[in-house]
């Protein structure tokens, strides 16, 4: 059998203002253990602001980070990049 | 003789929306050992989207990868790019 | 549980024309140790400037940088990027 | 007497649609051992592509090369880029 | 207490034509102990020009290359740039 | 008394389409020891060719790289860029 | 006492067709021990060529590289960039 384990992901995501950016990549890095977080603002609406999410780690756990992000009123609107590593066989 | 050993692949893969990218990438990697896949979406239409897959790994199987890609319901438009390394002479 | 810490953050900030940014650099880097701070004019208009600040350190105290920034007259207009590391899981 | 030994090589082939690029790439790396075969397409038409062959070894053999590419249908259309070195003199 | 250290600076200077820049530099860089001074004419007008200083060096004196600077006949225009780097918190 | 050392020359030069880049190379490169020549195609007309030449190696006899040329039919068309090394000073 | 030190001079130089860049090349670098001279044709007119040297050593001697210009019958157009260093503070 075969592993495999995410190592990189983007994701383009909706947020409303409120929580900042500060808060919104400190939320997200606190669920992923040994995870670099790096939130971009992309563009400002009046209510609402499009970020570039972009997270690296071992084996990230997205439906996890998915969680987190929704749990902030924001939405992830697509995930743009995936990098994903297999591991050597294994019986 | 000399053995020839695929390093590299870029594809042009047109996909069905489902699954996700996530799922998409993940199912790549499992196929191939010490692997690493990246996907990014190069272009959303409203039931399929066109995504850049790059492989790279040792030995790299196309025809596993190609039967991956097509059990999941996408087609490999294009093999982009190539990289093919040769082994030194054997008896 | 997991720590955070912010390791990078780039603010885009709006000051007066005095202090000028030799010193509203340096009294942003005593705020805090072992920190780069990085300042570049980006606008000047006859009684403001617009410089972008890129900071980078260890656990990086946002609240604190801001409050100094304030004292100056100055305020940060956005913060465009922010990187945050998270560490190992503890109990 | 200095002898010289071609170190990379940058072909423009024009071949037909068969055999794909993966299986010309590795008739192309299998004919010469220790060497690096990068192709990428360039330009598609009905009957033909374009490709750009790249190849990396020491003391490549070109008319070894050409003939593999000829024996596969396609053909060089100009040879784009050469890299040779020169060994110290000899007596 | 912590203390502050300017590293990099990136000035806009408004100079006459002499002296020239080649003595211009040697008198900047004569100075500070220890300091790389890169000069860079970034236009030409009759009497004047305008240059580029960049001064990398660890804890840059600013009023002493001002001073110099001003008793060449010339002016900074503008700071365009600042690094300062703080030290670790001391008693 | 200084020695000087030319590293390194581009060449522009116009060539008659025979020999092709190929031998055109290899005999350049058989002329000087321990030189990498590298020849790329700038433009292709009915009878001949523009080529860049580029040369890099220790000591470059220009003189001999020009005979080389001229005999195949090329002529350099310029010199577009020379590096030359000077030695310490000797007695 | 501190001393400064040239390390690098970009020179805009007008120079007559004869001696060619190599020669030209060649001469500068032979006025300064452990140099490293680069010249690139930027404009060709009918008697006259534009020329840009870049000149990297230690402590360059910038009369001397000057004198050498003038004596080939070129002159210097301008000094477009200068690098200099300063040494440790001595007593």
């Amino acid at each position: 059998m075969i592993d495999t384990n995410i190592t990189r992901l983007v994701l383009d995501v909706l947020k409303p203002r409120q929580p900042g950016i500060l808060e919104f990549a400190e939320t997200i890095a606190s669920l992923l253990a040994d995870t670099s977080v790096e939130v971009a603002v992309l563009e400002i609406d009046e209510q609402t602001e499009t970020v570039a999410v972009k997270v690296r780690g071992n084996a990230l756990d997205y439906h996890c980070l998915e969680k987190g992000i929704t749990d902030m009123g924001a939405s992830v609107h697509s995930i743009d990049e995936v990098d994903v590593c297999s591991t050597s066989e294994k019986d």
